[in-house]
């Protein structure tokens, strides 16, 4: 399994980018590498690298290679996420698709090939790093097909393909390493997305998830309530069942998930990070866990979500947390299971069945719905073993099996 | 009088900050310089240089004071605008005001207050310099308060007028040299506009227009007849008729023009570039005339208004245009009137009123307007001489003169 950090650099957070400082990198890599993780997950500024649809910036490329080979330098993988986009309430955007160049960024032709050649250059860029782990689109791009980024060409699922197919193809005509798309949860959650559960469970090389329990988990039953603490592992899991019949091996990456102290009270944020971490490292196939993240925002910097200054395993200051240091707890425990070739946790004898073949299920999935309610329950009845997969019932229905029943979230044994 | 081109990077447009390269900014300005002029005016981009509303890159105010003293050592003066804001068509603004961060520029007392401070410490690191010429606000920072921007809040002409004061104390706080801010057009011409003539004629140390023939003046009668020649001038006396009693020696400064081969016929520009400035140079109190632009944006960098790749003095190879030469003649024709002190055109003896007793008037003061076509006509009328003065019946009235009637565009001998 993969253990790792999102990079938020602590002097200057993104906006670092314009005075790339490879000694301050390299400060903040040794400080992640002491966490005992093998990988971070970094985020050029797309604006910053192409300001012009016609113009990246060579140096800003070889600033995302040189940040790469400083994590190499401290025995990290590096995963580039390449269309920031949306970072902690932040929209870097550029000028070639706002106000008098507005225009869709999933359907416009010349934009969609622009956007493309970004991530075919960038990745071309970084791919002969021997430590490179893999490219993602971008983080979460699915925030600017809705509500509050407008869309003035509102996109449809078919679209959200195409375009991801056509970003994820950029990227893998450049490298062998693993190439992902990242989404944050309402593509599971809200019937109204138009990127959604089978984009996350077909397209590219894993099935991402980025768990946070200010979606309404946390206030379902308290911060460290089952709902809460599982809730990474349920997303997980959840996404896992859209995985095409014969795709069950397909890996899944928790690629973001944090304790959000304006939700988790700080004094339990580290027990709520040990036991997120706990039930979602039992996912079967999943491949990693990469948490939000390395660096607090400093205070010095305004506008964000109060959420976004307390989300670090490091201070502002670059002093190791309590969350820091029961992050670092977890990586040892998982390390050490691995070593001792611990067996699995055994899996729950229950499925949830999702009852997709009538409508959009999307909106009984979210935290407090009938299919997250049910689930809960089933992980409560079996406490002395990881969670109940979930599956779709049209998948049941074209794999022919006998688990059939008129019930929403029929459980039945495996 | 100041004579000056507005400068617009050979290489990489605006983007060039971003990799700022002061052999290649040395190579601009002695282009500039070789045409004759005393100045530029250069456009800091806002959101590289104060990316968090909390911070304000020192890197980036060294950069414009280097590219200020590269502009010293070929005897330019250096004319810094802040807000930038709105460029040939891109918008550059933080990710501060954006989506999540939406909220008005103009009125939000957080956003006022540190964009006060951005213009403060611009202005403060380039204070020193001998060959300042002077602070702009922003380039026509109402763009912002108007169609296609979204202003979320519709500004008020009253909050225009706070919004500007506080930035111009902002630049005067921390400089003695010229103060101004800028606005294009439609501040005259459209009523709906809650930036107008008010604020161009007493905010600031000069009234400042931007004289675009685009605007529907060059295809009135053709691109080459006295509506499109005269426009710069008839814009630039029309924003004087604001000034107060006792104010009429403000300073006017016509700090944008430019021949659009859009509308231009390219084989006419160096005629049309001539005429405009013999025409404009004659407008009593003109402090400067400003051409746009230095340099032709590059066919690399895409998105532009087909325009905005043709209006430089030189072409992106770094070649002298025709308009150039042409320039070169223009400047070389002032120079020497000024040697030899020779004595300026006499003005036409008419005076165009404004009705602005009891309405608005700005809807007929555009290209084609009642007012417009008055002045037009009386410069015909007096082909030896400048344009005719405009004037506001308020002021006419306020001041007990006896020029008074009930027409629109009375005619009246000074």
């Amino acid at each position: 399994m993969q253990l790792g950090v999102n990079y938020t650099p602590r002097q200057g957070w993104f906006h670092s980018w314009q005075d790339f400082d490879p000694a301050a990198a390299a400060a903040d890599m040794r400080a992640i590498a002491s966490l005992g993780v093998d990988h971070v997950r970094i985020f050029p500024l797309w604006p910053l690298i192409q300001p012009n649809r016609g113009l990246i910036r060579s140096i800003g490329l070889d600033e995302v290679v040189h940040l790469i080979r400083i994590a190499g330098e401290h025995g990290l993988q590096v995963n580039v996420d390449a269309l920031q986009g949306h970072l902690s309430s932040f929209d870097f955007l550029p000028a070639w698709l706002s106000t008098w160049h507005r225009r869709s960024m999933f359907t416009e032709a010349a934009v969609v090939e622009s956007t493309a050649e970004y991530i075919r250059r960038l990745t071309a860029a970084v791919s002969a790093e021997p430590n490179l782990l893999g490219i993602t689109v971008g983080n979460e791009t699915n925030q600017f097909a809705f509500a509050p980024h407008p869309d003035p060409h509102a996109t449809t699922p078919g679209q959200a393909t195409v375009w991801l197919k056509t970003m994820l193809a950029a990227a893998r005509a450049e490298t062998d390493t693993l190439v992902t798309h990242s989404m944050y949860d309402a593509a599971w959650y809200d019937s109204a997305q138009p990127f959604g559960p089978e984009q996350a469970a077909t397209l590219g090389d894993a099935t991402v998830t980025h768990s946070w329990v200010f979606n309404g988990s946390a206030r379902l039953a308290g911060p460290m309530a089952e709902e809460s603490l599982s809730h990474a592992e349920y997303l997980t899991r959840l996404a896992a069942a859209w995985h095409a019949s014969g795709d069950e091996l397909r890996p899944l990456w928790l690629q973001e998930v944090g304790a959000p102290t304006t939700e988790i009270p700080r004094a339990e944020a580290p027990e709520f990070l040990l036991a997120t971490i706990e039930r979602a490292s039992q996912v079967p196939q999943l491949m990693g866990i990469t948490w939000w993240c390395s660096h607090d925002v400093s205070r010095d910097l305004l506008d964000f979500p109060e959420v976004e200054y307390d989300l670090g395993l490091f201070d502002a200051a670059g002093r190791l947390k309590p969350t820091g240091e029961a992050f670092t707890d977890a990586v040892r425990r998982i390390r050490r299971a691995e070593t001792a070739h611990q067996k699995p946790v055994a899996e729950s004898a229950e499925t949830i069945i999702i009852d997709d073949l009538n409508s959009d299920p999307r909106d009984s999935l979210g935290p407090g719905g009938a299919v997250h309610r049910a689930w809960i329950a089933a992980r409560q009845r079996d406490s002395g073993t990881a969670g109940p997969r979930l599956t779709l019932r049209s998948r049941l229905e074209s794999a022919s099996r006998p688990h059939k029943g008129d019930e929403l979230c029929t459980t039945t044994s495996h």
